[in-house]
């Protein structure tokens, strides 16, 4: 415990670096923000150094008991220490600027705070910050922890990180590995602010929703969000960018050491998701053409295409306020929320791995009953998938359906309607953002009681650690002995 | 296909004597529906004589893909041949009569038909006589032919059948535990009726309640259900019997044999169903007494108990507008219909021996995580659930989620609002009835279109069914030679 508390602390020292960004914003901009980032950035420095300093005997190997524990800390430390600089300078309850902070840091985007266009610049830049610093922890997560921790059938993923030095020390190869995604990652968020910028937006618009792009955070600096800039060509670069963003990092960096789109193709996941983006964009353009939401059927395409991209990635902009569409198409982007993200992306959700192992499956399980002493493992690209990984997938799969039951429960018993408490636990365990109802397009979390944001403050972190991760915290024998 | 045809050809002619009953109800009644059904059974009988007959060189032993074909056809079959009553005397379309049939053969319970009341007596005993053969029906397809087809981890239950006779040849077994059981059934159904009409329903009321309670079926002979008869003992009546119908037939088989309770308490199924009713009721009269729904806790208690018990045993009867309750309960009602049903029993679902197996494999994924070399079996009351049973119960499950939201975006597709067609969706592939919103406890069926008829026809069956059988023939491999 205290080993975990030691790495908890450097973890927090580091993070402290985060708040030179709005420190420097603020003195840029005059914006009377500079004390409010120094005070948080002393105190978050502090805070680790203490408790580094106080632990400094325990540094141990960690175990896989610890790991739990520690993603789960980490996550809610810095999510609490993030709220610093929104408790200091705005007027916001601890239970709102929790979940500000923890939409931020698991990338969830679902806001509670209301005329973003008056927020000092540095107050947006930190929110969009901490979108893309979570996406930098979810990237670690998803291609060295949870593979390590053998969550949800992640273990598969083990083989396939690509490390550049294979056969390396564990812990260096992971350090190396990460470290190599962050760069792709650091590499195409500039390339999303500069195309940013040139379509239009000022250089603090396109760095914070740049920021919020390839985190797939969805955060915006405006209340309106994309809809306020009102430009088909910066809608354009964004679905362009989410999409990038939805795909595995490892992927992109593949493509850049061959310099070949060829691992695009290859990427069986990339190819999933592409295709069922595409397929999704046109079809629901033609059902809100069709039920005559939109006049022209280019017009209703561009809609589509924009707020389908960004909720099924698990983004979370908006343009339009899409809750007033025919419930087919919203409800649709919803579900694709669920899955249409790839395993090694900022998106959250069950993820396209495991959605393909999930319908090989049960092609498999049909075949079965057809001829029971035929056992023909499921297969992914010519890779035998091992059984005790199908049940994992499976089980992980169980656990996400009831996390969602009991959640919409846990809602609607305190008397919040059906629609949006089953929405909003949807898009809150996707970590995608906006729901429907009372949490649709149109508006955000704001109206919501704090027995309601702390549930969703709960589920975003439950989706984000992929739920086995949180839920075994929960389980007697994690802490016996 | 042509012994199929057989097969089915002799249970056209077995299933024609079911007219017998409207056809003495419409002499005692004198309600001019004689020649319908006289009719209606000749037809029955020469279609299935004609079918005998044109096949019979083809008797010979059934193929696991001849029993999917088989038990699909008959529900199909004898859902359409059942219709004629209904097309001949009344002024219904195909669709609404054969969704009327479906739902009685399915023992769904929900209905297209509104004056109930002032219906030709023999048209209501024949619309429960279809929920009481169904229920028939069902207990054979439970007990002897799911388990053999290996459908979903019933393959577990074969081991189960209390056949007196273990030990004789298959056909014989099954032959024997299906009468065996049927006389269950029919001693319980009459025990029903009796006390049904001590607690002041009329004999025919009695007859036609009996007949949907202990098929779970519940049609009712009042457009408003068991609400127009406003009797606490009625009530309580039906609640014990609904819920004894919910319990596996063999276990009260084994009651009856032995002369004792305790195989009910033995059976942990049993134990599940009773303990989670008790709980839901007085959770759920606590909720409303403390909503103000009702303002005392008896009253919400009566109204809670009855409702709650029918809706969760997937019975359907309903004794008030329990839609316009805080959203909380009647979801809460819904979702207990998806599992607390046992094995064996008439109702719907996913069945509670399948829950109970989810909740151990979750804790056993949860344990493995901490523990990965641990590979601790799961158990039900000592035994060990094979591996593959496991993940045909995860398979199922997953099928039976993705049914769920593949029918619920068909229906919203069409235009339906999301809550009705969601909770449409639920309530019929459980089997169950009511759902809320436009097919909600206070109204029925009638308002939906067509197409939506059509689509909750097909969820009825695909529930019966338990998904795979009926999935599996719209598989390539079932048609491939
Ligand atoms: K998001
Ligand atoms: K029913």
């Amino acid at each position: 415990m205290l080993s975990v508390a030691n790495v908890l602390g450097r973890l927090l020292m580091v993070f402290s670096l985060t708040y030179l960004l709005p420190i420097i914003c603020s003195l840029i901009y005059r914006d009377g923000t500079f004390l409010t980032f120094l005070v948080s950035q002393v105190a978050c420095l502090a805070a680790g150094g203490l408790m580094t300093l106080a632990t400094r005997g325990f540094q141990r190997a960690l175990k896989p008991r610890d790991g739990f524990m520690l993603v789960t800390l980490a996550w809610l430390l810095t999510a609490t220490i993030a709220t610093f600089p929104l408790l200091l300078h705005l007027q916001l309850s601890f239970t709102d600027a929790f979940f500000e902070a923890m939409s931020g840091m698991t990338t969830t985007g679902a806001t509670v705070m209301i005329h973003l266009d008056v927020l000092p610049p540095s107050i947006n830049l930190w929110r969009h910050e901490l979108n893309w610093i979570g996406g930098m922890g979810i990237i670690v997560l998803a291609v060295a922890i949870l593979p390590l921790l053998g969550v949800g059938g992640m273990q598969l993923m083990r083989a396939e990180v690509p490390g550049p030095i294979k056969g390396a020390k564990l812990t260096a190869r992971i350090a190396d590995t990460a470290v190599v995604l962050w760069g792709v990652y650091l590499t195409i968020t500039i390339a999303c602010m500069l195309s940013l910028k040139v379509a239009g937006m000022g250089w603090l618009d396109a760095i914070c929703h740049a920021f919020s792009t390839l985190s797939l955070g969805g955060f915006s600096t405006r209340d309106g969000s994309i809809g306020e800039f009102d430009s088909p060509l910066i809608e354009t670069v964004l679905i362009l960018f989410m999409t990038l963003a939805a795909l595995n990092f490892a992927t992109h960096f593949a493509v850049w050491r061959e310099r070949s789109l060829r691992p695009f193709w290859l990427d069986g996941e990339a190819r999933a998701v592409v295709g069922l983006l595409v397929l999704s964009c046109v079809g629901c353009a033609l059902y809100l053409w069709e039920a005559g939401t939109y006049g022209g059927f280019l017009t209703a395409l561009r809609f589509a295409s924009f707020n389908l991209v960004s909720l099924a990635t698990d983004c979370g902009f908006v343009s339009t306020d899409y809750g007033v569409w025919p419930a087919f198409v919203p409800f649709w982007m919803l579900f694709l929320s669920s899955f249409t993200a790839s395993s090694g992306s900022t998106g959250g959700g069950i993820k396209m791995f495991r959605t393909l192992i999930l319908v090989k499956q049960s092609s498999r399980e049909l075949t079965r009953l057809l001829h029971p002493s035929l056992a023909a493992p499921v297969t992914i690209g010519g890779i035998v998938i091992p059984n005790g990984v199908v049940v994992a997938i499976l089980g992980f799969l169980f656990l996400y359906f009831m996390s969602i039951v009991t959640l919409t429960f846990l809602l609607i018993f305190g008397g919040l309607d059906f629609i949006s408490a089953f929405t909003a636990v949807i898009a809150c365990i996707n970590n995608a953002g906006p729901g429907l109802g009372v949490v649709g397009p149109g508006t955000n979390y704001a109206s919501l009681t704090d027995y309601e944001i702390w549930v969703l403050s709960f589920t975003m972190l439950l989706g984000r650690l992929e739920v086995f991760s949180l839920l075994v915290l929960f389980t007697p024998q994690f802490w016996r002995k």
